[in-house]
């Protein structure tokens, strides 16, 4: 399709999706009393299109990072912690290891549940949001949108997704799929094995604010919106960095019963479009996210 | 098709297996000399049958139940610890909740790896098996063969899968597909709520014997040495129960570094054949299994 097809294409995907925004945002308020209507007023899911077109696919590419008890994480030490390998202070921690008695392993595994490739639920940012059970199965099962920025946060490592560069993503592969999950893909993910250079804190900045490649504000609100995306995703430590306040994007995403995915692997490895995601997000009840298998299907 | 005509194709794509089996033993022994060939010299997955298909589908079903403290496991006592709903007793256990000064709530979690719909990795049951981290991505997706065991199930609650049951799949079916996973549904996932009912030992059998339905050890064989299948499933507790003394199953299967998944949920809602698993297995390095999110595409 040609570029101007493609957004006269997106123009009126858009103009579409604004029309059912208002009506459900007005059904909604409508139903709840004015003002009662706290969560989704304008960012409703249309339950229409969760009747997906078949998806097809030959391949599985792992978006996942091997989980170690030193994979970078916003807590110095004990993040993750594995039978008998761990740290002798937490005493509880035990491990059955193969011998002539024991003729299986088995490991007891403690961690803060924001490690590694891991969800971040609604609620750990909105004391009302869903939590990580909670998150509908149909929703971890999205069109994967990669948005590329590589370029721009080798040079600046703070480098945010704009509404722009979505806009440029539409330009060249048609409208955001409804019902889909938008990735940045900023190189970051090489880093994981030098937890100095993935969690770049800076002193200069406030001391530990994250400085990273994350979202920009105006890009969630966007995808709110005007868009119909059911999950966002970095391979960065966070949605956010310190020109975001460090908290930002989290605090308009989340609190509408979004969700997300933090520290992708391999988002080079998956085309920006075409490809399907599979979050293998934990199902732990009440759980505000915890680390997760994520695959690409290609 | 025909019932004669699928047991003919039966016959010819088992044929086939068993030339590939001997052929890759024979070279796996040649490489490895005589006697050092230590894993999977009958066992091995044919490399060129990871190009698939295409495969397609167009709506989820989660296969895998919510995660409680409470939910039924091998131990009494402590294998589900989320945050403050833990007990006082590990003082180490923690959590942000959200109030006037936190914007985040988070939970420190601490568990035994195989609890709640989780996978059983090699090293579970080989000491020098793969560990969780190390099953291959692609074996994680795979076509979805259930054997309906509710009726065998409701009458004796040690019924187990024998090689008469897959044969009889086949039969309705046509020849296992390669590199699928197999689950047994025997019912047992709605007794969840009731552990009681779910995991009931019973002094009579050996106190602790397991007493569920489960597979029987020559299905195990069998399905090492004459189809090509990736992983096994159950929506009981143990891939074994007290006919197969509680572990020859696991120790037939794993240290051959097969996997599994147990304590699958909801295999009624999916069809006997036709649909794909997707195994969202924990990436913890080294761990011997861990609680899943499994879904199926349809």
């Amino acid at each position: 399709m040609c570029s101007p097809c493609i957004m006269a294409e997106v123009d009126r995907v858009i103009a579409d999706r604004r029309r059912f925004l208002k009506t459900a945002a007005g059904s909604c308020a409508a139903v709840a009393g004015i003002g009662s209507a706290s969560v989704a007023s304008t960012a409703v899911l249309d339950p229409a299109s969760a009747q997906r077109p078949p998806t097809s696919f030959t391949r599985t590419v792992d978006l996942t990072h091997t989980l170690r008890p030193d994979f970078p994480a916003w807590f110095a030490e004990g993040q993750v912690i594995m039978g008998r390998t761990a740290p002798a202070s937490l005493t509880e921690v035990d491990e059955f290891v193969i011998d002539a008695e024991t003729p299986f392993a088995l490991k007891k595994v403690s961690y803060w549940e924001h490690v590694g490739t891991h969800v971040d639920a609604a609620n750990h940012c909105s004391a009302g949001g869903k939590s990580v059970d909670e998150i509908p199965a149909d929703e971890l099962v999205a069109p994967l949108v990669v948005i590329d920025m590589r370029k721009e946060a080798a040079d600046d490592p703070l480098a945010q997704v704009t509404p722009e560069h979505v806009r440029r993503w539409e330009a060249a592969h048609g409208p955001l799929p409804p019902r889909c999950f938008v990735a940045m893909n900023s190189g970051w993910a090489e880093k994981a094995g030098d937890p100095k250079a993935f969690f770049c804190a800076d002193e200069s900045d406030g001391g530990g604010a994250s400085r990273q490649p994350a979202f920009h504000p105006d890009t969630a609100r966007m995808l709110l919106e005007d868009r119909e995306v059911v999950g966002i995703g970095v391979d960065t430590l966070s949605f956010d960095n310190s020109r975001s306040n460090g908290l930002d994007v989290h605090l308009i995403w989340l609190p509408e019963n979004r969700w997300g995915v933090e520290n992708l692997n391999d988002l080079s490895k998956v085309p920006e479009a075409g490809a399907t995601i599979v979050v293998g997000a934990p199902k732990f009840k009440g759980g505000t996210g915890g680390p997760a298998r994520v695959l690409a299907l290609l």
